[in-house]
């Protein structure tokens, strides 16, 4: 069963127009995915194979964080290989990402500078912004999928041959309309949420999405004080897609995007949710706050013409993400994980 | 006995100059006050008189409130007359403050539309910033005073005479020396010490600041888990002075000037000592958060080609002001006032 897609795009659609994201009323509207055909064994899927896909990721997008933690967390770290574009948007006319982490500024294995240039060379009229997560097929040259919200859920089911021994489930076949469904309130309200607050371009539409977002975490709050994770003992794919969210607030968004009403540190549950899951492998290995502060504060933009910002804020304190988190009371299972039998 | 000015000036400086105040290493240096001759009954200096002057001052301004507050706390309200500029700076190509909140745009008394006005009038020459706190001799139609940092000290004093019935004592004669010392010390690590961080242009001499700014707030919370005020059982104009930063830390200085290793409501201490000053007349009935908001956040500048921005943080939420603070028990005295005998 396909989850559904906020983001779903018709395939006639040969190019994404984003000239501009800003609506007439001011708010902000992400552009639509171009690559979204699936993983799978169907004639038109993507057949999986080990070794075949490169994933790229900037450690700074929690778009592609998303991905980066199932990946690691359900062991497919061999079977597709990662690479990682800086933070810092290059200073073009064009928004792009780039490969400047690497030896000569080169992907080792695409051997491409620029993100765009795969997806260019992919599709010659692309005209969006080229975004991570996106899946490139190796053997072809082409990217084949910059499906972010639908990705984790096919590395957690048709890429099951390829997970590790004693990976976790993290999509219950028994619970997937529920993770579904929560996963789509979690996009509109709280992943694409705070972005609705920092890329508003009216008072109006800001003043809305800052309402929706803190509604929205007050009920995961109340939500969260008597579970240990979303869906209770253990952690599923909706608890991966709001971490990637809360592990940059304080650090992002609360400034660079004005949603700033309370801190996720001033949460009570929240705050030791998010540690929870920060201490947890996949978790808080996959996340880099010098990239995540550097881009939101020197880099982040939508608009070529925006002026450059030069001084890095220098908090808030780290030693956060360490203190203890006091949430395995609320669980009556020694693992944090749901393992298959 | 006077206190020690740290913006102390030359006064055979006719002109201040001020076309940049960022030195060489990106760090902000505050330009000196002009008009600092004091008020007494000695030769030269502005003699005390009710209604004959007028206190021009800025909500947003920390350094302008500090006054205010004094002015409302000694009872000098029918003594010494008050105008006020709006917390957004006008669209010129100057950098000025306009009195655009009265009926016409123009102050009342001083019949004057931008507060650079009474500066030239005054002063032909005068090429800096035009500043508030200003204290107008409204019989001369001239600047006298814009000394903010000595104005409080003479208000406590020599304008004694026209305290209203059972003022406090803010400024006691044992104390001086020693409020002096500390003022020193507030104003170059905290009141100027946010403006350092705010205002630098380097990342080197924003984390200077942000270092000395933090590593006092903790001193000064460690130094109020055991007093109530800064010296004890009683407020002094140490307090008038720290309150005025403290106030609008979490609301303005921590994103606006990046000063975000912790907000002010994350101290136990300072978060309960800020609440008590802000809920005693005089302190919470003259702070607006309205316009400390849309100064720091739409208006502030020292550049006037810098980019206008839009969007007004919602943000934080206010409730705090008015929770108990829990501060009585560090006092022995029913009365947060020293008053006279």
């Amino acid at each position: 069963m396909p989850a559904a897609n906020p983001q779903r795009q018709d395939h006639s659609t040969s190019s994404v127009r984003t000239a501009t994201e800003i609506s007439q009323d001011g708010a902000f509207k992400r552009q639509l995915n171009r690559f979204v055909t699936r993983f799978g064994d169907e004639e038109g899927e993507l057949p999986i194979e080990a070794g075949r896909y490169r994933l790229i990721w900037s450690a700074a997008c929690p778009w592609a964080h998303r991905s980066v933690i199932v990946r690691r967390v359900l062991g497919l770290e061999e079977t597709i290989s990662l690479g990682t574009v800086s933070p810092l948007r290059p200073r073009l006319t064009r928004v792009d990402w780039e490969f400047s982490l690497n030896e000569g500024g080169v992907d080792p294995v695409l051997g491409i500078r620029y993100l765009s240039e795969i997806y260019l060379h992919t599709d010659p009229d692309y005209t969006g912004r080229p975004t991570v997560p996106v899946v490139v097929d190796v053997k072809e040259g082409r990217a084949v999928n910059n499906d972010y919200f639908r990705l984790t859920n096919d590395l957690e089911t048709v890429w099951l041959p390829f997970h590790g021994e004693q990976s976790p489930d993290l999509y219950p076949a028994h619970l997937r309309n529920e993770i579904d469904t929560l996963n789509d309130t979690i996009y509109h309200d709280v992943n694409n949420g705070v972005y609705k607050c920092g890329f508003a371009r009216s008072q109006e539409a800001y003043e809305d999405a800052y309402g929706v977002l803190f509604a929205r975490l007050d009920e995961l709050e109340e939500r969260l004080s008597t579970r240990r994770f979303l869906f209770g003992d253990f952690i599923t794919d909706s608890d991966v897609r709001l971490y990637t969210t809360l592990v940059r607030f304080d650090a992002a968004y609360y400034t660079a995007f004005k949603t700033n009403r309370n801190l996720i540190r001033e949460f009570r549950h929240l705050s030791g949710y998010v540690r929870d899951l920060y201490q947890t492998p996949g978790f808080g290995d996959t996340t880099d706050f010098d990239a995540i502060k550097r881009h939101y504060h020197l880099s982040i933009t939508i608009d070529t013409d925006k002026p450059e910002v030069s001084i890095l804020p220098k908090g808030p304190d780290l030693s956060f993400w360490d203190l203890p988190h006091d949430r395995e009371k609320l669980s009556t299972r020694p693992d944090k994980f749901l393992r298959r039998l």
